[in-house]
């Protein structure tokens, strides 16, 4: 079971969207083996003209092997999950008879809870991926980078002797690809403090078709969040996670300093006429804030909101 | 200060938008002597022109007097005030040397601070009207009416002897001119449930551009207008108004169900880049939430969002 990471190292990236084409697209441009794993029109696209990637460093068409077959998982050493963690379930099930018993997964996803539904479905070890990066497919084979780019990785479930090789393994990977990539000791926290922003940003980002940095500009707005904050605080603290207001305020303004011209992936969903990952968002905290008795009705009240957006575009499609 | 409804008393419509223009037409339809009070560009194309008046029961133009210059005001016999919410006070403050001590007026405008408000200002009986119609305006000078249109009248502040005969002489008016106008001796609790209406479409149907009819198969949406309710019902009674919650629940269907198709007139403003009236629905709950110290955190996630739509319709113009 243990992860080596040689260059001829098999990895796969499972969901080719924004985040798996920014990072998956990192390691193949240095040279990784890496395989993604897409819808048929995209593997297609993929195979035929390539990545390109462009970026605030760099723009290059980077050569990619695409695959919308998941049998050719089964040779998997590394597998970077960047599906939506609204198909999280889904995907874990259709690849759990095909995934070598030696396949390390590093989750890249949004949300606090891929990894425990994940391990439900797959025995295999699944390590934890913070993602900071502002990134936006455009058409099928165009990932275009705004900013940032970096990763937080850690072992969020119950520890194993053998995480550190394994997550030493994984940084040297992306470090030598031009990504910055630490091992978080407290990576359950880097989770929440993520998925915090995710909650205060995404939904009102999405409802407002609205930028990071426009949103801050509206007094009401500012408030609006600070309240979901106040509860996501609230429902951390009864999972085991303590983060303070002024770490959580701090965490919403560095983000929406740095990502100013951003708007959330809720609101690229909602643009694009697709389902949102609201339901693990929000619709979360929701979901726990009844589960432990406490009100979170700021949380409900742009949950609603985002899934009557939702389910208009279903009704015009 | 006795009203007189007389044919030949001096009626001015002070606000040209839909509401005006749908009750005013009513009159003018019927030969009453009706003068609009409307901005230049309207004023002019309705003298112009008319009034198109593309109703449920007919579609006719009907020729009508505009003016733009509100020293018209001074012979006036009956106001009837449909400016927007958010322009009575300066509304108020521009008439008040102008308005003759005859003249009584009657508010057919959303919330309930209206006629609190214009009090302050000016000394003339003012009447309360709660307006049920789906209108809209096309273009400067097209009314389409959409459904219903009847008014329930009364006097929201201190009685007076002379009420009584003010209001039958009103109900007449708009009777004999085809629209049903009840007198309501409880007008103040009529104004809340309307105003309870406002309050739980309004800010929705104009956060998610969406009917009355769509907004009630989204069950989240279904369950965040039970929570502006349940807000709303409280700070009801705490200004002496009992609502009870299914009396509550039963007016906000029957909007549902008569106006599927509308959508709020915060939803038209916005579509239209103009300023909505939230500041005196879901934002004078949370005003008045604050005054009381009772929590309303639903009808202040509405608000907050309404009011960043607005500031970006501001900041694009």
């Amino acid at each position: 079971m243990i992860y080596k990471a040689q260059n001829h190292q098999k990895i796969y990236v499972l969901g080719a969207g924004a985040v798996g084409c920014y990072f998956g697209g990192m390691l193949a441009r240095a040279h990784h083996d890496v395989t993604f794993i897409a819808r048929p029109e995209r593997a297609r696209a993929l195979n035929d003209v390539g990545l390109e990637m462009d970026c605030i460093g760099f723009h290059e068409t980077v050569q990619v092997r695409a695959s919308s077959d998941l049998s050719v998982l089964s040779d998997a050493d590394l597998v970077l999950l960047s599906v939506k963690s609204l198909d999280t379930e889904r995907t874990m099930e259709q690849v759990k008879s095909i995934l070598p018993s030696k396949a390390v997964i590093l989750s890249l996803q949004n949300g606090v809870a891929n990894i425990d539904m994940a391990t439900k479905i797959v025995a295999n070890p699944i390590y934890a991926a913070v993602v900071y990066v502002a990134a936006g497919m455009i058409g099928q084979t165009t990932m275009k980078h705004h900013g940032r780019g970096e990763l937080l990785i850690g072992n969020s479930a119950q520890a194993d002797p053998s995480d550190e090789q394994i997550l030493q393994e994984i940084s040297r990977l992306f470090e030598g690809s031009g990504v910055p990539c630490s091992i978080a000791p407290q990576i359950k926290r880097d989770m929440w403090l993520k998925f915090l922003v995710n909650c205060s940003f995404n939904a009102i980002s999405g409802i407002g078709q609205i930028s990071y940095g426009e949103m801050f500009k509206s007094p009401s707005t500012v408030q609006l969040i600070e309240e979901i904050t106040k509860e996501f605080l609230a429902i951390a603290a009864l999972e085991g996670v303590n983060i303070t207001m002024s770490d959580a305020l701090a965490a919403n303004n560095a983000i929406a300093a740095t990502m100013v011209t951003q708007v959330s992936s809720t609101a690229q969903d909602l643009a694009r006429g697709k389902m949102t990952e609201i339901d693990l968002l929000n619709g979360y905290i929701v979901e726990l804030g009844k589960r432990y008795g406490v009100a979170t009705p700021y949380n409900e009240s742009v949950y609603a909101l985002v899934k009557m957006i939702e389910s208009q575009i279903k009704l015009s499609q």
